[in-house]
């Protein structure tokens, strides 16, 4: 997988965000990554089911909580120009990943985009049976996703990697067709899945 | 990556542990991975930092409950004779993510045998500062396990994958040399470091 071509104004310097909402800005500066304010609670000791006594007041607030951790996480990133082409600037998801805060902000982010997408609140039941991630770094993060949501994770891996009957998608690279492969039987009719790539969409899968 | 010859003896078919341990078979009787017993807490709700109250009882049978949940996941793999190459039987680790309870199980396991190992308990502060995760499949718990150790994640990549200046070790293949790579400066000197591949031994990795 490659990076996508973007404008630098779409992705500020690290330790900058170009963020134009003062209110979100606002909420920012009083919660670092690094540094989340103590009045919120451990966002790493969330349960994975069962709503808990605590939780309502952190959930009212997600869409702000949420723009608050998107513009920390986003200026965690690391810009690589012309990489992995000329022409290309990659956004470096790694740094998110090596620092426990931001890794957590992440889990955190995604849990509250996953409750605002199918209307619930982070902790209750989602409902989600099983998570689908395309390899290699949907396996990053989409497992721990579904650890939290009460689900299962059944990997999208390169053909020829997985055992057993599987079911085979062609897709376009940039010099001909690539095949993703998952196991027959792994969703069952009915069940309700979300699918995880990327952090950005970059790439051709 | 491709699965290890091993006897059958040494992985019994799904569903019927070959255990020879007494003590262990009897708590494997009273604690399916499907159906935890409800006198121990819900491993998905622990914390990553700090102890708590109710934990001291979990750790201190640390050891039987390990063996357990070894057994247990032992069960849940599946076994693919002549996969990816004749003569091969490869143990396939996907049911284990599949299943949310097999997933925890696995987690939980995981925590027992690094406490163990660094002479730690669950939930105490393990000390280790950084996991590394070998594509593609040490990504898919070594994230996970990081977050729960207090620790960042650092990824080992096939070469060509990682932007920016990295370290390349070659390791041999079936054919020829590959070649791994993980990003300058992602491990501090003086950092404590784990390493991640696979649950069970396989690959020329």
């Amino acid at each position: 997988m490659s990076g996508t071509p973007v404008s630098h104004a779409q992705h500020p310097p690290h330790g900058h965000p170009n963020n134009t909402a003062p209110s979100t800005q606002n909420v920012d500066r009083a919660s670092t990554a690094s540094h989340p304010p103590t009045e919120k609670p451990d966002p790493t000791t969330y349960p994975s089911h069962g709503a808990q006594g605590g939780l309502a007041a952190a959930n009212a607030s997600g869409p702000a909580e949420l723009s608050s951790l998107k513009v920390n996480l986003r200026s965690a990133l690391r810009q690589f120009p012309d990489f992995p082409l000329p022409g290309i600037l990659f956004e470096d998801i790694m740094p998110i990943f090596a620092d426990h805060a931001h890794f957590t902000n992440l889990m955190r982010a995604l849990e509250l985009q996953v409750a605002a997408a199918f209307n619930t609140t982070v902790g209750e039941k989602s409902g989600i049976d099983v998570v689908v991630g395309l390899e290699s770094r949907g396996f990053l993060f989409g497992p721990t996703l579904a650890l939290r949501l009460g689900a299962g994770f059944v990997p999208v891996r390169k053909q020829g990697k997985l055992p057993g009957k599987c079911v085979t998608e062609g897709y376009q690279k940039e010099y001909g067709t690539d095949y993703f492969q998952v196991q027959e039987g792994s969703i069952k009719p009915g069940q309700k899945v979300i699918i995880v790539d990327d952090i950005i969409a970059t790439g051709k899968s």
